[in-house]
């Protein structure tokens, strides 16, 4: 049996083609909102403005990964572990920014790197030193 | 339909139970070894010694999350996205660190915080000025 997941959310972005995307996160980008399920809302409680989060989402429209592949500008051959194409075995990206704003539910940052409606697979403090930690 | 997951490799670290491992990364912990399946070792191609990447992986064992959570030592309720908990909706581990040796489809790293066995998801630089990604 294959691991499955759940989509606790969705992340709304200025873009809605995989050429508008940046390349990479970008601290000063454009606003995006990520805006969690209401049966997951209660869930953002203790999450606090400036704080920084680490963002997991679901790289949808994604193709059949390339596990060797010449870069574009060179002759040099890499491995799809080296790269951060969406285009991967797992298309889960991962963003660590912090919270610029937090309210009913939704995150507000700056600089995601995906698609409008991009759905949300984890929020979790970046770091944590909270010796009360449940494992 | 739910976004189902493959596994691409193994962990191996020196905890057999939750209770063994460390509540976070420890950048001086002890060595880890990311074993990458057979299918996908060339993928490994372009990774350094010393560079920093992103290791994903599924916290298996876990059960059911719990949205809100009185901590143990305090009676201040928190979020599940407020805390790191293992327990999740998604249950995906996610550690930042460098590579310590690179060989043989193998990557060691030091102080992973997750059980021994667990399953990888993923590997992508954690930092990509490249400018000929693809996407």
């Amino acid at each position: 049996m294959k691991p499955e997941l759940s989509f606790i959310g969705n992340i709304e972005t200025p873009y809605s083609t995989l050429k508008e995307c940046p390349k990479n996160i970008q601290h000063d980008g454009p606003i995006c909102q990520i805006k969690v399920y209401d049966e997951y809302r209660e869930g953002l409680l203790g999450l606090v403005t400036g704080q920084t989060i680490l963002i997991l989402y679901w790289l949808g429209n994604t193709n059949k990964p390339v596990i060797l592949r010449k870069t574009d500008n060179s002759n040099k051959t890499t491995g799809i572990f080296a790269r951060r194409t969406p285009h991967r075995p797992n298309p889960i990206g991962v963003a660590m920014l912090p919270i610029h704003k937090i309210e009913n539910g939704q995150i507000t940052v700056r600089g995601l790197d995906c698609l409008n409606n991009t759905k949300l697979i984890d929020i979790k403090p970046a770091i944590n030193n909270e010796a009360d930690e449940i494992k």
